[in-house]
């Protein structure tokens, strides 16, 4: 079936699935899959639809996940085609969603259909994990399917993010974790006063400067063989009443760690506060975990993806933990060996966002044969 | 002439003179001042009027300096009586500008009237610098008439304003001096970026923080005899685009120095760019100089008003240079005696703000004692 993998793109990406809307992108699958043999479970949690799919009942399990949401397109003046209009040009595939990540979405279900088609009597099974909220706020989504099996004691295996992970051509990297994401909001309290009285009042800022001295010079880990230091930084600041002569009551400030496995969440907030401690400052602090770290250590599956990617590609892929969070730091609760592999993400979240026409065949050709080294009975 | 520098405040507090509006106030002092033989000139720049009034052709002059505007009352709800319908309840007479400063031009011109009744061939000249804009950016007000005054070369000797400067009863404290009020706008430059790449970025806040503690730390000078030491302090911080996965590309400070006559403005700006440029910042700085500090020494002025004070009050009146800025460094160009001297401050700038009624023929006293101490001529 040449070319077909292409058409699936192209039909996925001519649907406006902005988060959290699926926009019938999932049922456009599950007919596929259905015809397969695949077991369909729709999950819609509030307005997300998400996708359970599993052919076979024994383990091991090698899953694909993903999600059908894209982000928005931006203003349209500014693209050169219509961004849910998929169009080739100059031998590139052109489209919101076009990389990220809906050719993977398409690749998925013709690696399955090549493979199945090959090995009806594959060993283990093949799963989907689908959801239409990933580029949104991830509650009622992925976190909820993973919830859900977890209950009911379903562990995964293997599974392939097919996130765009890609940097210069494909197949140069995959990412077998993500650091974790530990975001606070620290206010930092004085006491307001005019500034021509300044031994009447306390000034806040003046409170945090040597504090955020210290936080910017910690070393919080020394990161390990697969992650790079924990890091730490102010996105934003905040503080004084906009007059010029008024000294503020108060100050805040918005910062945020990405941590390697060489940290704990416990151990970072315990450091904080004994440093905030330590300059005897009056403060409120709330914390939100957006993601724990996850690592996925040079094992089965990652051996599996980086033999496919040789083979269709030539190329020693990277292994790599860099970058923001991913739902993979929710799967990594119920599966050991997570594997993130897809496009390059050249133009992900931007204008005119593209794939080369050459690597969408390429990119299914590396799913097959992930799935043949994983599952193919030897028999 | 029994209750006439009352009568004259409550008619001066029922003209809605807000800033820069003098709403007739000058004309009403002028036709007093006509008919005691003052030389008028009505001095208006932009929409501001200002009054520069002299008897007498002779040095030493003895100048009386104040505003007849008045800061906006604010929410009438909230008084509890009409703010520009004067009114007395309890020994006390409410109204905007009872204390800051409509009673002081009252007690300004019953002064003069007595003492000119009494002395009319008195030494040297006397004087009223009026404007009608002191409360609001001042710069069509004081200053200009100061200027007009220099070009023709007619200093003045000694200056009162009659700004309220007492804090528990009248002639508690006379005011010998101002702080100088010095401002900067900084902006610290650093390179956007995402917080997950921030080897990519440069963070500006992480960059200040250490500038800020040691600026905060920074010992200006240690004062003087009659100035405490230079403060240093920020009123407004602010950075970030608000996202919180971004660390921004700038950080912008607004600080202002009070100074004492210890340092200079051009002592502390070389401070402040050695400091900067010591942690090698990339930065932009705009200075504002609102007033440099002004000082004078115990002298003839000093003397008369307090022995002024002393006669009508039994009180010891405290010299002092704390506060905000006045009118009086500005005069302070032409002038090297200005005190300022006026009632109890405790209800300027507020809701029912009022000034005791036995405070009020009492302060015309003073001024008119202060005026004979000077100007009465011996023969």
């Amino acid at each position: 079936m040449p070319h077909d993998t292409l058409t699936l793109a192209q039909t996925l990406i001519a649907r406006r699935s902005i988060t959290p809307d699926d926009d019938g992108c999932q049922e456009i699958l599950i007919e596929r899959l259905e015809k397969l043999g695949f077991n369909i479970e729709r999950m819609r949690f509030g307005e997300v639809d998400n996708l359970w799919a599993r052919r076979g009942t024994t383990a091991p399990i090698l899953c694909f996940a993903g999600h059908t949401d894209v982000v928005p397109a931006g203003p349209l003046t500014q693209w050169d085609s219509e961004p849910f209009t998929p169009v080739i040009r100059d031998n590139r595939l052109y489209g919101r969603g076009a990389a990220d990540m809906k050719t993977s979405l398409a690749a998925f279900i013709t690696a399955i259909e090549a493979f199945v088609t090959a090995h009806q009597e594959h060993s283990g099974s093949i799963a989907l994990l689908i959801t239409s909220d990933e580029e949104g706020v991830a509650v009622a989504g992925t976190t909820k399917v993973v919830e859900t099996l977890k209950s009911r004691g379903e562990l995964i295996d293997y599974c392939i993010v097919g996130e765009p992970t890609c940097t210069n051509q494909l197949g140069d990297t995959i990412k077998n974790g993500r650091r974790g994401s530990l975001s606070g909001d620290l206010t930092i309290k004085g006491v307001q006063g005019h500034i021509a009285y300044p031994h009447l009042a306390k000034n806040p800022i003046h409170l945090a400067a040597p504090v955020i001295a210290v936080l910017a010079q910690t070393e919080w880990d020394q990161g390990n063989e697969y992650f790079p230091p924990t890091t730490w930084h102010i996105s934003n600041i905040k503080g004084g009443t906009g007059a010029s002569n008024v000294i503020p009551g108060e100050i805040n400030l918005l910062f945020n760690f990405r941590f390697s496995t060489a940290s704990t969440v416990e151990s970072l907030q315990t450091r904080m506060h004994e440093i905030l401690d330590q300059y005897g400052l009056d403060y409120d602090l709330e914390w939100t975990l957006s993601g724990k770290p996850f690592l996925t250590p040079r094992a089965e599956l990652a051996n599996a993806v980086c033999d496919a990617i040789k083979q269709v590609t030539k190329i020693e892929a990277q292994l790599s933990t860099s970058g923001g969070t991913s739902d993979g730091r929710f799967i990594a609760d119920i599966c050991s060996q997570v594997i993130e592999f897809g496009p390059c993400n050249a133009t992900i979240h931007k204008l005119n966002e593209n794939i080369e026409v050459k690597d969408i065949e390429r990119l299914s050709e590396i799913y097959q044969l992930t799935l043949k080294n994983l599952l193919a009975n030897s028999a």
